[in-house]
């Protein structure tokens, strides 16, 4: 596995490519990623670039896991060829400037200011740079998968968007980097989160039935979101410190 | 020459691609633009597309000059290969929404509210469909050259922005596509524009030394604007119902 953290280094001519953008603290969910890349691909480029502008909280980028020696051994494990592992004035330059600007976005959109923008922009960047024929996602971030699939089409890129379903522990818990900040008593309370979800598919009114099973966990907002025809149910909730978002299929296919 | 109205017709492989936007009304200034992509390139892709969203005035939109079997006698004449002339739902469906923001731009930009998001936006679509190898714009339009210049480099869109000198009438007026709005009485006045303009070349002030030489137009602006290091100076003024842009070089090369 070739790494590689200039641009200019990364054209890679016209190989069939696969793309798996990640911020790094990779775990099973990514591998899941890395795997279908390298099952469909020539070529299996992963980025590992923790994206300052989707941050809209200095305090969470700050705490978030960084362990590029960990996660190269991970990605080289799975077969993936190239880790694009920029620093971060390699894709911001000082006077940055060009910003990708997405339609109106609830639940995570409205929670987060600017944190679409930032996903997009940095997104949109990797796929010229890298230009895939497909770029993978994880069903964990189902809103943010429906926003690119929105760019991709709005803006005429030519690559397939694939979206993976969401890899979860045995108890339940959607696999996520931030999961490593749970203290082990936070943990058995964040399992409200996946619970909650679970049990309300099929409701009559699911909001209404997975805010009625949280179990003491406060919602920054359940919300059916709808995705390019499919339906989630999604949440997010702050278990101490830390947020945590999940999101259960309704209806309709995400992939 | 082909003509192609869909985006999935539009994919050519692995050439080198030269691309000139435009919104047709073609004239001289086009056709040295045609001729040096002609030139420096495998294939010639002309784009004839009146992109609504650039438009802040819908007069300005509904008057834009029309003519498309004149503009493919020209684009065929000058070698263009192929000639993309899409519908408006073609490249903005009805649920279209995403956009290109740029950074704070001065003049047009401040004259013009929306104008370079509208231009950026086409034009960034407009790259990924046709995938250029360079892409061709006129000095006339210093300041979008200016700005697409930036999105490229910050979006890594792997094409080179190449600007040629304005063309002008033997009188001096720049060719634009909205002269033919203009009465011969019009016509006249608005030589005081690059009559201007040029006259305050070499000036210890030039914005001042234009302005004084304007001989009763109106300016919507004249200034200094800087474009990745070279220096133009730029106005706007309308003369009856037509709104012209000119500028000169200062300092530093455009190309």
């Amino acid at each position: 596995m070739k790494i590689v953290r200039h641009v200019a280094e990364l054209r890679l001519g016209s190989s069939e490519v696969g793309l798996v953008p990640t911020m790094g603290a990779l775990h099973a969910g990514h591998r899941a990623l890395f795997g279908a890349a390298r099952s469909e691909n020539d070529v299996v480029v992963a980025s590992l670039f923790v994206n300052p502008a989707q941050f809209d909280e200095p305090t969470d980028l700050a705490a978030y896991p960084r362990d590029e020696e960990h996660d190269a051994a991970i990605a080289e494990a799975e077969g993936v060829d190239v880790l694009f592992a920029p620093a971060a004035d390699e894709l911001y330059p000082r006077d940055f400037g060009t910003w990708i600007d997405v339609a109106d976005v609830g639940a995570e959109g409205a929670a987060r200011t600017g944190h679409f923008r930032g996903v997009a922009t940095v997104c949109v960047k990797l796929f010229n740079i890298v230009r895939p024929r497909r770029a993978y996602f994880g069903q964990k971030d189902a809103q943010q998968a429906a926003v690119l699939r929105r760019v991709v089409r709005d803006l005429n890129l030519p690559l397939e968007m694939r979206v993976l379903p969401t890899v979860r522990d045995e108890d339940g818990l959607a696999l996520s980097s931030r999961n490593v900040r749970l203290t082990p008593e936070e943990r058995e309370r964040a399992l409200g989160l996946p619970r909650a979800l679970h049990a309300a598919v099929g409701s009559d009114d699911p909001v209404a039935a997975a805010r009625a099973r949280l179990n003491g966990l406060h919602p920054e907002y359940v919300e059916i979101v709808d995705l390019d025809g499919a339906k989630v149910l999604a949440a997010a909730v702050r278990v101490g410190s830390t947020r945590l978002i999940d999101n259960v299929l309704l209806e309709g296919d995400l992939s």
